[in-house]
């Protein structure tokens, strides 16, 4: 690691241990070294990369890291202490720990008497011992050590003298850093503020009279009570030099601290400094980035970097926010790499209708019959279902329909789609049949997929190659189905999103019906028209630019 | 209202109101009294319903609540101040306010100096005057006065001197309650706590001076710092009496205070008295109605209601929160009618799936080879993109036949789906054969369905009938579709779940194929088998009491 200008605030990421505990979340090697890499180039000075003594793929994950080092993050490796009753050096959790040949590791022990006597069947003593032994055999190999207080808070309401006693442990043994967590995600900001404020005193007053340095102290928080962020905060007000938490959020249970919403706060807010400026503007793009390798859906209402982060939805925001932003925003979208949006919604206004029309280029006057139809026609489809936020392109298709000005690549006069499944056999491939006109010619045209929809889209590229060679480079990236009414059952009304894109360009397209299958076949069909919307419009700036 | 025993804190819901803004939320008028009535059942003493002098539909909500009132909340209408260089009697807005019937009503006025002269071009005078005219017609009309101080945090920051006055100016004219509104989320708790010690101490300087009665203090938080929560108790912490939110969270952009996290955190952690505590207990169940009315998702992992918010994972915690549950969780589940949950997930360890097959009835000895057996099958099937979080019928399918206790109600052979659209003709239909071999019998039946799964489900309920006529009673109630690789486009890998009930119980079942057809075929087959389980099971249990 090249030293740090020394930042007032460490970040200290835990996505790729503590994150991965969420219900739901589950990820590869790969997916591991990846989301690592991003990290590093955020900024983010540490990385909390798994737990190699008890996983054996977090192993070959810290062996990979060795080959092919990070740039100027410290990969940390973790562990807990020493079980009861033995020595370190015969603990094989600690020799892999070893292994994994990172300058930093994170030793995690039980700060709660009654952990220690019911979770660990052991005697306090031994506890403090084990804490002990562990952090003094890791210094003695030459590592940094970071001391995580498991249940801290809880411990310290149960018992303070005690769970002081194991800080003072790993002080006294060597630990650069002591992490107070809150482990079951119970305690309000309010406590965590006055706790952080009493460790602090009491630490200054205990290891100053032996003369050692005092450990700098660190948060880790969860979100039980839904206050893991300002948990965070109220730690960092009271002292704390380390903030621990994870992308999006994502931890057992409730989750942990979300780092995409306490970096933002602590630097823009707060007046610290965590990570560049320019690495701040990325966050929106790390945030996105993880949830799609780790494959969950993002939290579009997340804050900071949610899509709805700052969507304008009300006919009165939308007018006063294109005046002056800083009425509606309490940050600039853009520092953090988002951006403002205005929604296109049943509550939507014509001012909105306006608004949305404008940033597609196509000049619409309040006065104008056309817009107020294109607003009925909104408010049908959307009571049929339709819901145009995520799918613009199918709204500029419908806005142009209501104007006269969508162009007729092709016409669709029917589909047929037939799935046959033997038990046993390998897998179920689709035929799909569509028929199409194009400049008056009727199409015919066949295909096969590995499911319908890949059938259906198969057929209609088939047919359209010919007249419209440019479609080989549209490309289908998502495919997403959502079932409206779930509660009638399979009879119930499907909305498909489709995203394309083509080389430098993607969109999104909507369809809805009862039946899956048609509903994925208009989105697909709205896709290649959209793409061939796009690429008619670079023929005509070409041309008349040249 | 029957007069409640003065709780300490007032609760008052704003879902929908403000909640309703959510992007991608709409509701109807039924939807609306569903909500309203099942909140006045919660106990929460006001909920604001609507918008009557903006929104047509929320004149037809306050209507029919005037014919069959609610049981013991006031239901509160919402209006803004008059506009400019009016008078308030000649304001159409507060004559549709009046004409809702309320006892209560809401008024929101600006705060903020900027909003004032830039957003209502008018001037800081004629601002003071709205607020003062409004309220005192609406006190003079016979209404109770809530004031909502829009933008006021901001507001207090910019010009702390014109803020206050715009309270004075409410407080004057008669409004019982001044509310602080953090309209663009953009607050942090310390900063919340400041400013409402200095307005409560100034106002009991200002208003006692004029011998009038002080109004109590209320707060409104929204959630684009991620602490809503937290700001919403340090505003109750430093002397507000009225906390305002929306269940879920839901609202504009980030969402608003969720009362599902604060009501617990307000009446287990800081002792307030909000709703009596057996009502308490039905949050969890108030948070999954809610969300079922509006059709959204429930948020998993959301803090005290989501499902995952007590589950257990790792191996050493199942076996310690077994011992103590103390030891991991912050409350108990049952104080807000949640519950425990052990996880089967890819991190499971032996002891979890030991103690998922206790929780199945089926005893299973640690060193049961079958036991690993099942764990690797688990495994296998985790890495095809199975998951069994959701879907515990098919996991005790899978465990049975591990321990060759699957009974054989049915064999499938094969399917076969048949689809046809001609463009401009109403809708289509989809038809399905299905083989199978049932007590050593060959069965071919085919039926039609508005979608290909919804004839896959008749033509196996036609197959099965006659063999099995309880199969009547079973009813798919939901059904949900995952894309899980979405950015391999239409070749992707789908996961769907089908939820099936007979007339007491309720079971989920999971399929996955890059072919949705499949993937639904194999879950509606699962959920049809598991049904037939469970009645066989009540056959067994009715003989041997008998």
């Amino acid at each position: 690691m090249t030293e740090n200008p020394s930042p007032s605030l460490w970040i200290y990421d835990t996505t790729l241990r503590d994150g991965t505990q969420r219900e739901g979340l589950s990820v590869s090697i790969e997916d591991k070294l990846r989301i690592a890499r991003r990290l590093d180039r955020l900024g983010v000075p540490f990385i909390e990369g798994g737990w190699p003594g008890a996983n054996p793929k977090d192993v070959q994950f810290f062996w990979q890291l060795q080959e092919d080092p990070l740039k100027q993050a410290e990969i940390v490796a973790f562990c807990s202490t020493r079980r009861p009753n033995t020595s370190a050096v015969d603990e094989p959790m600690l020799q892999a720990i070893l292994a994994a040949g990172t300058r930093w590791v994170t030793i995690f022990g039980k700060s709660w008497d009654l952990h220690v006597t019911e979770g660990l069947n052991t005697s306090l003593t031994e506890n403090l011992a084990m804490i002990r032994d562990t952090i003094e055999y890791l210094r003695a190999s030459g590592r940094r050590v970071i001391y995580d207080a498991e249940h801290w808070f809880d411990g310290y309401k149960h018992n303070r003298d005690y769970a002081l006693q194991t800080l003072e442990a790993a002080a006294r043994a060597g630990a650069q850093w002591l992490v107070l967590c809150d482990t079951n995600g119970g305690t309000l900001p309010h406590e965590i503020s006055q706790i952080v404020q009493d460790v602090n005193s009491h630490l200054s007053i205990v290891i100053c009279q032996e003369q050692m340095t005092i450990p700098q102290i660190g948060i880790h928080t969860h979100n039980d009570s839904g206050t893991a962020v300002a948990n965070a905060l109220a730690a960092v007000m009271a002292g704390a030099k380390m903030v621990q938490g994870t992308i999006n959020g994502y931890g057992e249970r409730c989750g942990n601290a979300n780092l995409c919403s306490l970096i933002p706060n602590l630097q823009l807010k707060l007046g610290y400094s965590c990570i560049e400026e320019n690495q701040l503007s990325q966050i929106t793009e790390v945030s996105r980035f993880v949830s799609e390798v780790v494959n969950l859906a993002p939290d579009e209402h997340a804050p900071f970097v949610g899509r709805s982060a700052f969507a304008h939805k009300g006919g009165i925001h939308v007018s006063a926010v294109e005046r002056n932003p800083l009425t509606y925003e309490h940050i600039q979208p853009e520092q953090i790499g988002n951006c403002r949006r205005i929604v296109i919604s049943e509550q939507a206004g014509l001012s909105n209708v306006l608004a949305k029309a404008r940033s597609f280029g196509l000049e619409l006057d309040k006065q104008n019959p056309q817009a107020r139809q294109i607003l009925q026609r909104l408010k049908d489809l959307e009571s049929e279902g339709y819901q145009f936020e995520a799918a613009e392109a199918s709204f500029e298709l419908l806005m142009r329909e209501g104007l006269g000005k969508r162009p007729l690549f092709f016409e669709i006069k029917g589909f047929q789609v037939h799935c046959d499944l033997v038990e046993g056999k390998e897998s179920t491939s689709a035929l799909a049949t569509v028929k199409l006109t194009v400049n008056g010619k009727d199409i015919l045209e066949a295909a096969e997929g590995n499911g319908p929809v890949a059938a259906l889209d198969a057929a209609l590229r088939k047919a359209l190659a010919n007249f419209y060679p440019q479609i080989a480079a549209f490309e289908l990236t998502d495919y997403k189905v959502r079932i409206l009414n779930g509660h009638t059952g399979t009879a119930a009304k499907t909305r498909v999103l489709v995203e394309s894109r083509n080389s430098h360009q993607r969109w999104t397209t909507v369809g809805v019906s009862t039946n899956i299958l048609e509903a994925s076949y208009h989105a697909v069909v709205e896709g290649l028209e959209y793409g061939l919307l796009l690429h008619s419009q670079a023929e005509v700036a070409l041309n008349t630019s040249s």
